[in-house]
């Protein structure tokens, strides 16, 4: 068992801005400076992650690396005499780009080791991932050096994320030769529904009789959040320590193992507040505006935004049409009141008559006509309050493009987009059990779901039953399976291909919608590259 | 100099649509099976390109490779019997994943010689891209095979496009060495401005002592154009003939070299139709709309639209608001008249005073709804008449976020989202110059842009001279300039910053954008990839 004391800097660094980051590695390494051996922070904690092209820029890196100066000239405080500090940061590529790889990278995506006034090494990551979000083998050079130091008598190596996650890699074994007692992991992790769990068991597959330290970031960057949840590894697999998801800077002192309860839908949560609460502090934005339909989404939205930013930074707006039922105008009056947020209620028919009165809508623009025009008063909210417009769309009309362009679709954060509506209904009774209250109107959770786009028109009438909805989404999106696979999964083949010549008709729709929290293995985000125009039938 | 008559399809596939793509490989063949020793095709001719995440589906491989066992048995038909097909294509990977490739890529990028009933060979691509709009690394396994075949006694070889753009590799001076007479190069090949000349210096830098056929796919796929312009070089490096930018078979003679004229401004103008009418085709749309203000930008959209699908197909609509000016609606109106499309007047301001007594504007809010209640029309007689309602926005606007979110951004096909302000003059000249006339209005071109946001508003007030504009925007967008390179041009360092932060605070705008055509080294599209939270202050 390790006799070095780790500590995890679960930073929420902000891409660009190399003080700030810088800031937040030192405020963590103050706090565990009397203790800690080794303080780890994620994947290139000190620059931001996921860069994207940023890492092609000269003064980018340039920033980055003054402020490596930086924490080098602070590591010679006395406080810190003792502690190695493990950074990840961007570098000039002092590799050569190998033949395969065909980019514009100028860079390394690196982890340097620095103690008392020296940097003692700089390991550059190897495994460059380059699916779903991923874009390293774009955006970096890589690495082929080993760098093994040696803390109290115990030698450490470094690797970064995706280095660990092919275990038939020759690397393990070389590392255990190498005779190295602690590997040192730098992560940007991004949550997904599974990924803990995921996680531990790359880790523990990679272990060759090392123990293994895995540091996360803990924060969000557009659709990612990064859930923290560093944890050690024994050589044994065994967890030692896990930290929650929580910023700060942990200690992994053995038998210190935190008692934080890790409930799916509950983490779940905390991933989407996360990511809506970080996207508006990143971007500057004080508060939300969203509409308040009476129905599931937008509760959930609002219960959301409540948590991210404060009630009393919420604007729910109701905006009644004549197709409106009683109980929407009730059920999203109730949650306003539940929530404690701003509530105005802004009836469209004097605009939509104006509309009528101004020119012919066929049935099919009619529809649509009242998701765009609360579009443009949320809008006119947004522009003349100065607050974030909410879209409440979840992932199962998304998938099948049941929204209006520039209506409903309309805003600059999609909070529940990666949700499918069945979780949305679970998430919504998980949020009133765990506040003990009903926050969110049971009528909102029991109702048929409807557009309320005609009289007495609910969801159903041309969508197939949710429970079933979201099982044909899950296989087609998440699993990538053929019609033909899903029905053997025991759907109906009508079904199955109705739905999937949904998902390929609102290709275009998605790819002009809001970013949202990505949540799954496959999201409607920057992960899921589909052309728009293609014209294969399984698809 | 080749003795063999290397014939050049030209197809415009469709991705996923195999039998339709193998139709066109068909009839190219048959159009100069009685001359033509070689039929090359384009990249991935027969699957179509980019194929994006598609490359995972074993469905589509499958459906790929069943289309390539009909092509050789077609090649066994006696017109066939001395021709050999040179066919691009997707399969299923037979070279292990390299140890650096961390994708979920299981297919070869391919090309498979075809002769008489049998595939002689199959090379797969060796040097996958991974930059701009290519993703070559993310969906495809590279190979390490060469091809050599002999067609009357000359030594062929095979390449796919990026694997001839690095002549510092080893691989010329292999190919060299394999005494090889002709290197046949399979390309997907995206047009840009620059890019027919960049492919021939690529090309010349590859050879050595060998000749080179060079052959491109000629059509649309989303935001890519290709532009044909197949060529052959003798290995002295001379043009021996070069395919104009359009579909069909060209056989290469030499000294049969077309007249046709390479002039910047039409080839760009042939690039934006033939990107339009290609995403109007393989989506289905018959029709277009799009508002016209009497305005530079929409007056080049309506000349494009007409071009790309007749004039009979598009609806010009002028949207007159209590700030436009009469010169706006006689322009759109001559406009209208001179192209021969529908027109329709729709005053807006009915609609705008309903939206005034439904609520309180703020003074952005205002500016902001007059465009959205034109959009909110616009997309009623979208989904009216099932036309694709285009926006019209050029690429310094959308640099710059000088644009209404779900109001003049709204569309589904953006056609100069590319083009500069000043090239759009440019444009505009040129087309009234190319047709003889002025179909648009000399007071489109001539007066000075103006949102008509207010009484007497100019875009000026907000923004620099679209001259210097444009060239800083060159400068910081295609040239990836820091504002110190910019400011080292001899621009004022206050306008270079502050358009620097509107690129950066309109990110989030264009990650909502409407899809359209590259045609510069650096579009708004798929090829740039920066986070929307960032906090970098020279990006």
């Amino acid at each position: 068992m390790t006799e070095i004391n780790v500590a995890f800097a679960q930073t929420n660094p902000v891409v660009g801005d190399v003080q700030h980051n810088l800031a937040l590695i030192l405020e963590a390494a103050e706090s565990v400076a009397d203790t800690a051996d080794i303080l780890i922070t994620g994947e290139l904690a000190l620059s931001g992650y996921p860069m994207g092209d940023l890492s092609y820029r000269a003064d980018v890196i340039d920033a980055t690396l003054s402020a490596l100066d930086q924490l080098v000239a602070a590591s010679t405080q006395e406080m810190f005499s003792s502690l190695y500090f493990v950074v990840g940061h961007i570098s000039f590529a002092t590799d050569a780009r190998p033949t395969a790889q065909s980019s514009l990278a100028i860079a390394h995506n690196s982890a340097s080791v620095i103690q008392n006034g020296t940097i003692i090494g700089t390991y550059n990551k190897q495994i460059l991932p380059n699916y779903d979000v991923f874009d390293d083998w774009r955006n970096f050079i890589p690495g082929n050096n080993e760098l093994v130091f040696s803390v109290s008598g115990k030698k450490c190596a470094v690797a970064i994320c995706e280095d660990i996650w092919d275990a038939n890699s020759s690397r393990p074994q070389k590392l255990n030769e190498l005779g190295i007692d602690l590997l040192l992991v730098l992560n940007g992790s991004p949550y997904t529904r599974k990924k803990a769990a995921e996680r531990q068991v790359a880790a523990r597959s990679f272990q060759r009789g090392f123990d293994l330290a895995y540091s996360n970031l803990c924060g969000a960057q557009d659709e990612l959040v990064f859930d923290g949840g560093s944890f050690l590894l024994n050589s044994s697999g065994t967890t030692l320590f896990k930290a929650p998801f929580e910023r700060g800077c942990f200690l992994a002192l053995p038998n210190s193992q935190s008692s934080f309860v890790e409930d799916e839908l509950s983490t779940l949560w905390m991933a989407l507040v996360e990511g809506l609460k970080q996207y508006c502090q990143k971007t500057g934005q004080h508060s939300i505006v969203l509409g308040l339909s009476g129905g599931i989404d937008s509760a959930v939205c609002a219960a959301l935004a409540c948590d991210a930013m404060g009630a009393s930074n919420v604007i729910g707006v109701a905006l009644p049409s004549r197709y409106s039922s009683d109980h929407s105008l009730s059920d999203a009056a109730e949650l306003a009141h539940n929530l404690g947020i701003q509530y105005r209620i802004t009836p469209i028919d004097q605009v939509h008559q104006a509309f009528e009165q101004t020119m012919d809508f066929s049935a099919l623009a009619a529809e649509n006509l009242q998701a765009r025009i609360r579009a443009v008063l949320l809008m006119g909210i947004s522009n003349t309050d100065g607050a974030l417009l909410l879209s409440t769309g979840n992932k199962s009309e998304i998938a099948v493009g049941y929204s209006t362009m520039y209506g409903d679709a309309a805003g600059g954060f999609a909070p529940i987009k990666d949700v499918l509506k069945t979780d949305v209904w679970r998430l919504a009774k998980w949020f009133n059990s765990s506040r003990g209250s009903a926050l969110i109107p049971v009528g909102s959770i029991e109702k048929p779901p409807s557009a309320e786009l005609r009289p007495g028109q609910v969801d159903s009438d041309s969508l197939p039953d949710y429970e079933l909805l979201d099982q044909i989404l899950t296989l087609l999106i998440e699993h990538s399976a053929t019609i033909e696979e899903v029905v053997a999964n025991g759907f109906q083949l009508k079904d199955v291909v109705k739905i999937e010549a949904m998902i390929r008709a609102s290709e275009w729709k998605r790819s002009q919608g809001a970013i949202g929290t990505k949540t799954t293995a496959v999201s409607f985000g920057t992960g899921r590259r589909i052309p728009l125009t293609t014209k294969f039938r399984k698809l």
